[in-house]
């Protein structure tokens, strides 16, 4: 075939893909916000089906020799083909290296995995998941050697979740990352020792309408989205203008829907933002789940806890949550800023969540190069807390044991939650040269132009440059821990904290 | 192949085209329930991906081959398999004698049809309209040809609705029940001439609960199934276990959402009464349209608009709709079954409704038969307006282009709510036989025995028994009007309609 009609096939294949992986999106999306829970069996069946539809698509072998003959001469495509060409036989090229007999044993193991954790969880009982993890750590091993490297096996990994990433470049910064933290956390959290934390009662009802506002505010369009109820918050994309926000409600804190709205909000305006014409290929696609974190987290954090931002809060509160009204703003800075080391990742504020990610990073690196065995690590896990956040687990439960990842085999997705906060601080000393008055407009509750600036800079280019790429030419520099320390020491340290805003 | 080899064949394929077509169903459900508008698009590409993969699989040639060679030994297979190869060999051969062209002639020329009603009706313009619904009209002429038939053009088409239902017996029963209905209905709308009609406000959030606790007095379960807010009230089931009703609400009239819903939760009780352990196979389908017409007509209109439901409603509203407690129960009735003939099919009453339909079938009738023409159709409607319900249409907008059936090729479909209507009416007089104090029941708000007689003689058996089949099995008789009529009569004058309840 020539080079059109090879295009028009991989076009029309991946348009098909897009569509399939969409179909399962809104299965899974029903599941977690809608389903009724005695469906389960069906719905499982029906997810199944659309699975096994999408590997059967992913791996024709025409579509195969389409794109290997296509990158033959990719120099002569568009730049656009190029690059959809060249990231399709990239994640092509390493799933044809794991034989169907690895993908089914692999899907075993983790599926086993996953329940052993379910159950081994709440029971406290590390010794009864150990010989499952033990063997999911050992295939991913085994996928080691079938994908190969050429620096450091642990890039297999970091490849499959933020493509391009290399163990030398991520991990310096990191362990830089995680001593300066070590040095900052006392400090800072000293700040908060004592605070008073929320005690109102706020309704759903009216939180509900809050987080409306807020997300509409920011950008989001219920015209091409929308925010339901669900257990655990999540985002998801059904299309290329249906990305649909879930949250959960607790009605003695509202600032946890209100903040996890504001994540999934970064989440989506990403998802929004990309072009419609190339949906469903790479060109279309999020550059890595680094990238898409760091939009989640600019939202929720750099913009989301500014004073500027808890103002414009401030001012919408009366109206729609009175509620907690007579909380003045200082207190509410306070309220959404608290920085106190705990054990739960998934509960850490902005300081200290990055430290239980370099303690992941560092323990699934030391498993997957055998110098950590999985009998050992429920202790290493324990030292590394005591050594990075200065308190130990006093369980599994809630130490090793608190996170699916490693039970259903994902590694190396944990530094991706870290990365997107070094981009996202990297990109905004960007923003604030080119928006010199972003403060203001955060206070007066205008997102627009800085939803512009990360729409052309970010959220457009799909693929097209992958994460390492896309920082340096934003920012002129390779990745680096220096804008998100320096971020915080300015945040925390360098003014009083109960002073309220400083700026405006 | 042997028969177990086939067998399994079969069911395989089956199996996996439940699937399809429940991921079908939740597409299309979020569609009208979830979907942000500008989704469209996307959706409408997710659909047609689904439509083609059912299409493939319907049209499977080794599936053809073997029901084909099981259908030949049928006597030897056990009842269930009897039941399943009998009818989708059934379906399959009306599909097999439509060749390709001819199907994407119809869906082309359905959907051209489609459009210029949508355009056409707010415009009142049927010459718009004309060249379209002829074109419509002779391929469903074309289509007769192509199928064939023993007794009557107009059987192909009720086949497609009520599978072994014959114009031979329907046409003289309908008429006669238009006869009948011609006699009564001045009769008994004169007694709700100037009737005061509903004037308060009833909050949407309210009438939500209030529904929501009807529909699980009548044994809905929120387990396996929802309800939900949508433009046009409907039911849809994604699974053998995910019944999904969806109502609209009109602050001013509680009435429409309530019995809407109570319509569409007896469509769900059908679906959730059906075989789990034959979901996807005939065995487990609903037996016909008419049928589960029946089924919603019955808890709406039977159980529902009687004066004991009506006294168990009235015990509801002081709780959950505090706005309607001071109508008093005799009121309610008179509210509830307010009868008037009126131009609107959707919007007609209990006594009305079946002549809307008689009106349509015998023009359907008379279309496909060649003697009518679609140029001379809306006076012939108008007519017959006139003729079976004393009013004639002011207008084509609210009279012949009121439905969208004829302009998307749904011919014969119209039948089934009249019949819906008629097998209601014989199964209760056999259901108040076997539970003799239904009514005392019904006002209590007991209704799990009226639920269990109809999940075993109705639910249960799927597509054991056609419809005419099962409601000779049921009430030993043919399909007839005269319990429906005999119901009508007594209902409305046997008793004085301001005395309220009779019974208890």
């Amino acid at each position: 075939m020539n080079s059109n009609e090879n295009l028009r096939l991989i076009y029309d294949q991946l348009s098909e893909l897009y569509r399939l992986r969409s179909i399962y999106a809104l299965l899974d999306w029903d599941q977690q916000v809608n389903m009724p829970p005695k469906a389960i069996k069906d719905r499982a069946d029906q997810l199944e089906t659309m699975a096994l539809l999408i590997h059967q698509k992913k791996t024709d072998t025409e579509f195969g020799r389409a794109i290997d003959e296509l990158y033959e001469h990719i120099d002569s495509l568009s730049e656009p083909d190029q690059v959809n060409v060249r990231e399709t036989k990239w994640e092509l090229d390493i799933q044809r290296k794991l034989p169907d007999s690895f993908v089914a044993e692999k899907a075993q193991a983790t599926t086993l995995g996953y329940n052993a954790w379910v159950d081994a969880r709440p029971a406290d009982d590390f010794k009864a998941v150990q010989p499952y993890l033990e063997k999911v750590i050992e295939l991913c091993k085994r996928q080691v050697e079938l994908i190969g490297y050429e620096e450091h096996p642990y890039d297999v990994f970091l490849d499959l979740f933020d493509p391009g990433s290399r163990t030398s470049a991520v991990k310096p910064v990191l362990l830089s990352l995680a001593g300066e933290l070590k040095e900052l956390i006392p400090s800072i959290s000293k700040q908060f020792q004592g605070q008073k934390r929320l005690d109102g009662h706020y309704p759903e009802a009216r939180q509900c309408e809050l987080i409306h506002r807020v997300a509409q505010d920011l950008g989001f369009s219920f015209e091409t989205g929308r925010i339901d109820r669900t257990a655990h918050p999540f985002m998801a994309s059904m299309g290329s203008k249906d990305a649909r926000i879930a949250t959960r409600y607790y009605e003695s804190d509202f600032i946890s829907a209100l903040y996890s709205t504001i994540h999934e909000t970064g989440h989506a305006l990403y998802d929004l933002g990309r072009s419609v014409e190339y949906a469903g290929t790479p060109m279309g696609e999020s550059t890595s789940h680094s990238v898409h974190e760091s939009q989640s987290r600019l939202w929720e954090n750099l913009i989301g806890r500014s004073h500027e931002f808890i103002a414009y809060l401030s001012r919408l509160l009366p109206e729609y949550l009175p509620e907690a009204a007579d909380i003045d703003e200082s207190q509410l800075w306070k309220l959404i800023n608290h920085v106190e080391p705990s054990l739960i990742r998934i509960e850490a504020d902005e300081v200290t969540y990055s430290q239980h990610v370099v303690i992941r990073m560092l323990l699934e690196e030391a498993l997957i190069t055998d110098t950590l065995s999985v009998a050992d690590l429920p202790d290493a896990w324990n030292d590394m807390y005591e050594k990075y956040l200065g308190i130990k687990p006093e369980s599994n439960k809630n130490g090793v044991m608190q996170d699916v990842h490693w039970y259903i085999g994902l590694i190396g997705y944990f530094p991706t939650y870290a990365l997107g906060n070094l981009y996202n601080a990297m990109m905004m000393e960007k923003i604030s040269e080119v928006i010199p008055d972003l403060s203001q407009q955060v206070e007066r509750g205008e997102f627009a132009p800085l939803l512009s600036w990360l729409r052309e800079n970010v959220h457009i280019h799909g693929m097209h440059y992958r994460a390492p790429e896309l920082i340096k030419r934003i920012t002129g520099r390779d990745l680096s821990a220096d804008a998100f320390v320096g971020y915080l020491k300015k945040k925390f340290l360098s003014q009083p904290l109960i002073a309220g805003r400083s700026s405006v």
